[in-house]
């Protein structure tokens, strides 16, 4: 069984009648109109107001996640809200459910490869180089994909990879993560002889890792920005839908007799 | 069975091997850097980037609905994550999935209340406190409360409420709605003879419509914001944890004799 | 603020080291051998083991919601599975939050119909045929459908009512509440000139009424009996898989121009 | 990128205006009426009719996983349906959630186990001792715990296991796979001086494998009887709820000033 605490605490917040405390401040009069959403976001996740340059980063990396056209999640909050409109949040809900270990979840990986390399605090002992080399290797020994290159789309490079390594250079966050995954991608492209850029999954992973977040977390930027896009599907959803015909030209063929 | 339309379509984005487009814009270089969340919220909720005064108003309520400590949405997103930590995404859903009528989607039906009363577009064809004291008699014969006003906790005052109607006089959105709202709980009042100031909900909900959202996404805010602040809790969770304790109190009571 | 007492307590069940209690019965010896899936969920509800005849009708009622091919569900669930296979219980979660007003929740509006004109325990004060020209009434003058009438796809009729009715008539459930959505049938069909036969939906929520559960806990029913077929969808799909496929015809579609 | 298929096809279900077909059966002359629940989930799973051997046995392994108290799927749903009682399916689907690798999923880690040391449609190819002493060093090695035996609570056996062994024999279902975890048992103890016997997970994984289901969908069996088990507790929520009371206690005490 799992080892417990004996009393419940929370840093997050707390209301009495007349204050609302976030984060040890006072909502009204230190927050609202002082912070932006993103900057909300990293004051709910490190405690601390950030800097003008983690304020850009970290807005940059969340705002990448937001929206990205037509994807399963989108799908799935638009079929539940065609069943249930009356329950947009759950429609949201189940839009997040599928954020998992094949897609936005994946950002995951790149952060925990990482963090694992390099520890949060510390400076690599060893050139980020040799580093790569044994991380391939690693990942080749087990059969596994390494996380954060290459995309099935996005060729010969993804589009948000060099902007949001720009942005990361220009407010200081362009240290040994990036570095590191960087080192990464031209091992793998050297033992595969295939092009596997850093795609947006990796930059964020190691952008996110600069900024001092730990790995177990970084799938969450991807579903708190995904909530934001979701609610837009939801919308466009509602004024002109394709839910129902999506189920409708689905039941139609896989009814039928099988094709194979 | 609902209408349908026959194609498909999405104007909220769509992506080619070196380009991905939001809203018409490209990502990388006319959004990453430049927009901050809950501009990015705006642009995937309106179509159009805020002017800095939408910017500001639009942040300060969003921001409002990240955090208010434990909640059961936070409650609800710790005990899920207890029991499937590899799965941080399905406990912000499930979070989510309790924002309905009695808490966070309550926003909604003050934005209803005051675009029933005033369409998007036209101006008010009579004076707001004839108008509010035909919405406060019509809740009462219909047995029902007046969504946006009063405070279980909160009292005399919502201390968010006048700091978000500040937020929205000050850049510009303190107009009829907000007007209205503040009619409606002088009406409220004076026909029930208690306190009923203008809480959160109402403030949002009224502000909200000043920026001319519909109602129907406006607990769609309430949603986006609020994933933000269940990661925060899950962050919390994974380091100091409460579900377990929590669930064998429960537990131990519950399952006595019955005590009343 | 809603009411609440102060002590917890469930009747449901509980355990000790060496007894689990389920509805004041022992589980491993008066439950395990002699109760099927749906007898268990019977207790479950009413407390109580069901009778032969009982038995046979839930069973009916609740077998008749677990599979209907390709519904909005059952793509939510292979959609999300197919992200994160990794926690099938999200994808069965995410699957059941679509079913709201629209599709299976629609039961619980025949059940409240039936149930608000004759409550529980009562018998009919007039004749049926009255009681269903003032119901249909009362729809038409709200402009809302008379919920468990008619069907897009099973016409002339819907091929499970008959087969329910069967059922239920031979166990001895077919009273009042089964009587009186025949009465508002044809009541209904007088008055629109149309076919509107009782529809599966009808059917489930007469007889669900008939056993003498509430209204409120009728949409549980399609929820339980749903959950079981998007198990047996997501089994298939890991065997089968269709989701990323109409993900990619859609995301195809629906990413380029407007075609309207 | 998944290698996906080209054309949509399932084999559970299709409609036609005249006839609903479930797994080639016509659903209202051949199912309802002749199939209890756990049957029509047989049917579901696997795509047969159940003997009536199999049919008590696949019944038991589900009743059993139904109810047990308040659990925190169980408080899941209720705080769901405290915050949102419009949208019940929504908090079943909340309560499923967390029902991974912690609790209720642990099902399939002992399926996995038993099916991956004797593969599905072989015989043991060497003494079940050897390979439990193989399968038992092999967890010690990655520091993991053995699926299926021991538990926290139910001392010093697991009540539900020997009534599930009995039911299982009795119908023909105590094979090699119910051998080999008693054989694991016994090792596990051996090595560990500790008493360690299988648990109703244990139990039912060991059964659902003698019954010929695959490992990845062992987890739904818990899925789909905890649904059942979910309805009900929102349905004594709805009557006697305990779910802002517990919100109430939590906040208050986990707002105050940290104790450690």
């Amino acid at each position: 069984m799992t080892k417990i605490k004996k009393y419940l605490h929370t840093d997050l917040g707390h209301s009495t009648p007349d204050k609302i405390t976030v984060r040890g401040r006072d909502l009204p009069s230190e927050i609202l109109g002082h912070l932006n959403l993103g900057d909300m976001a990293f004051l709910e996740l490190t405690g601390r107001m950030p800097t003008p340059q983690e304020s850009v980063t970290f807005n940059a990396i969340v705002v990448t996640l937001v929206e990205h056209g037509i994807t399963p999640s989108a799908l799935v909050a638009r079929l539940t809200y065609a069943g249930a409109p009356e329950a947009l949040q759950a429609a949201v809900g189940a839009g997040l459910c599928g954020l998992g270990s094949v897609f936005v979840g994946s950002t995951e990986g790149a952060a925990r490869m990482l963090s694992e390399a390099i520890p949060a605090g510390t400076e690599p002992t060893r050139p980020l180089a040799d580093m790569a080399r044994d991380i391939v290797a690693d990942y080749r020994a087990r059969k596994q994909i390494v996380p954060g290159l290459g995309h099935p789309l996005h060729k010969p490079i993804d589009p948000r990879t060099p902007r949001l390594f720009e942005i990361a250079a220009e407010n200081g966050f362009s240290g040994h993560y990036v570095a590191l995954i960087q080192a990464v991608q031209d091992e793998a492209e050297r033992v595969s002889g295939k092009s596997l850029p850093v795609n947006a999954t990796g930059a964020i992973g190691a952008i996110a890792t600069e900024l001092g977040l730990p790995w177990r977390i970084v799938r969450g930027l991807g579903v708190m920005a995904r909530a934001i896009g979701l609610v837009g599907h939801i919308l466009e959803e509602s004024q002109d839908p394709m839910g129902i015909e999506i189920w409708q030209r689905v039941e139609k063929e896989a009814g039928g007799p099988r094709q194979d």
